[in-house]
């Protein structure tokens, strides 16, 4: 285990995709859909705990989630926990951690990741992260984690690589949008492409060097603040700079410009957890394709279901429901069709201005 | 008020029509389906102590409600609750209220009255049934209540009545059972057919020479007790003999076979509330069909669904449903189609099985 490897958490998302189980004060990545008594954050930061010590993970959130993070995580030091005043998307988020860690260890050797997904082969993740951190220990590289695909799914991004031979790193070609059905098809069937998982390993002198190079409005920012960071200064500064960050993702910022990219294509079980439908898909089901997430269920006439109930003593007795998701979670019972689950978000807005924030 | 008139609730009953709402511990009678504060046990006792006194009102019921009913109606004497210690139908529970009212009181006129019904013209029901009492005082006669119907209903038995002119005492002709949609519409329009509510009037010794008459194998174990009633002999009496009663309801064993029957016909916006069906024609709709009890709702291109709940503050958001039930309740949720619910009854037995006592 070497000092000089960290990993950045990227804890502050929010949505209302998992609404009513997620909620507004409570997100999804401090839940826990399966049961497994620790939330998507506190399974990321135990996965990287065993391969980076704790004083070298940081998780980058939103002050509206510090008691969460304080609750969930009692083990980090409050000092590494970095709050974003306001919400900038990834690359300014990257941005913060970079130079905050550099402060500290300018050969750091960093692996970003979303705190809300879920691999299932942890063993292959891990030696995966290991080989990608000495990878650009030694390369001048930006390293994205492609992730093989197994389906012609249109909910990922896609990265098409170079087909060198032999090799895990592989030179990135393009950047793809989520692709419909046809396209998604000839993504799978190609073998060129692999699904974009947000993780990523650099050396910070490189992400640095790549803000500068691609998004210098943003490392000027915190290049003017170097000498706060780490310091009773650097609340203030953030607090009174954070905002004139463009909003602006890693990967449109970043990631797409530089021609230093890299794809370390793995196989980890990864998923996004993006919607019911993703999270029914990789779920144990009943012969009828039924899910049933934290509860007790009994189904008649009724296929390709998803029941999740925030408590697990709690039985759904559900009869002639085809394709929808039932999910209750305190003071809210959403039942809807699984194919129109984009409405969920509406549904959300109308129930806040309806009935007021304590439903969101 | 005259200290002659009593009023006799059936508060035993046990169903699963309502499951998961009702449970066995608490059955559709301790229920508050409408967030009056009140259940429908405690609203018929209202309802009757209008006109009858507290002192002349009891109820029949189960050992096992005991406690449910000491604490929904702490203004009852407990020497006014009966307990059957078997289930043996509507015919020994009337026996054993009208022998032990006989031995207070052998000029007692008694209102019969199921204690789980719904009336929505108070009024009206409070005047039909001074009227019924002076009528049985009057007469040697067994007096039903007959309800006009409003509806081909197919889910009461009806009454046909004499076309006499000008009462509202009519003689019975026959009583049916339910009747097929055909003949329900046959009924309605007749004019002749009445809805048999289960709300019965009569002078104490008329029912005893009924029940002489037309079941003997039930008078002759009261009778053969007699001495005991209102003793502290009482209780053991009816533990050792309740038991030998056949089980046979009032309506066969005495009303279908006595010539002395008459109908107080009336309109009092009665509903015996025997299932969510019921229960939702008669609750405030959308103007999609749609009602909500005792919760708040937000429906999507649903029609004509039941939603109840057991919290009032929360919420249901329900997309995409067409005729269906949903309830939720302690540790339970179901959703099941309207036009099935007949299979709750298998579903609550399914649930026991599955997953245990503490779901029914």
């Amino acid at each position: 285990m070497t000092s000089d490897n960290y990993c950045v958490i990227m804890g502050g998302g929010i949505g209302s995709r998992f609404w009513p189980f997620s909620r507004v004060n409570k997100p999804k990545q401090f839940l826990d859909f399966f049961g497994t008594e620790r939330s998507l954050l506190q399974q990321t930061f135990d996965r990287f705990n065993k391969i980076i010590p704790v004083e070298n993970i940081y998780i980058v959130t939103n002050e509206l989630y510090a008691d969460l993070i304080k609750e969930q995580l009692p083990e980090l030091p409050e000092t590494q926990i970095l709050f974003e005043p306001q919400r900038r998307n990834t690359a300014p988020c990257i941005a913060f951690a970079s130079y905050r860690i550099k402060a500290i260890n300018p050969n750091a050797n960093i692996v970003v990741a979303p705190s809300d997904h879920l691999i299932l082969r942890e063993n292959e993740f891990l030696i995966t992260i290991k080989t990608g951190l000495e990878f650009v220990k030694e390369n001048k590289a930006l390293l994205t984690l492609g992730i093989k695909p197994n389906r012609p799914e249109t909910g990922y991004g896609y990265i098409q690589v170079e087909s060198e031979e032999n090799t895990i790193f592989k030179k990135v070609k393009t950047f793809t949008e989520k692709p419909n059905t046809e396209l998604a098809k000839v993504f799978y069937e190609s073998g060129e492409f692999f699904w974009n998982s947000g993780i990523f390993l650099w050396n910070v002198q490189q992400i640095v060097q790549a803000f500068n190079d691609h998004l210098p409005e943003v490392s000027s920012i915190f290049a003017s603040g170097e000498h706060t960071f780490n310091t009773s200064e650097e609340r203030t500064f953030i607090n009174n700079n954070f905002s004139a960050c463009p909003n602006i993702s890693i990967d449109y910022g970043v990631m797409e410009k530089a021609s230093n990219v890299y794809v370390l294509c793995t196989d980890v079980g990864w998923s996004d957890l993006g919607t019911w439908s993703a999270l029914r898909d990789i779920s144990p089901k009943d012969e009828h394709g039924n899910a049933s997430l934290k509860c007790k269920t009994i189904y008649y006439n009724s296929n390709n279901n998803i029941t999740a109930l925030s408590n697990p003593n709690k039985l759904a007795v559900i009869q002639d429901l085809e394709g929808y998701i039932i999910a209750e979670s305190e003071n809210v019972l959403l039942i809807c069709k699984k194919d129109d689950e984009q409405k969920i978000r509406q549904y959300v807005i109308d129930a806040q201005l309806n009935f007021g924030d304590e439903y969101v």
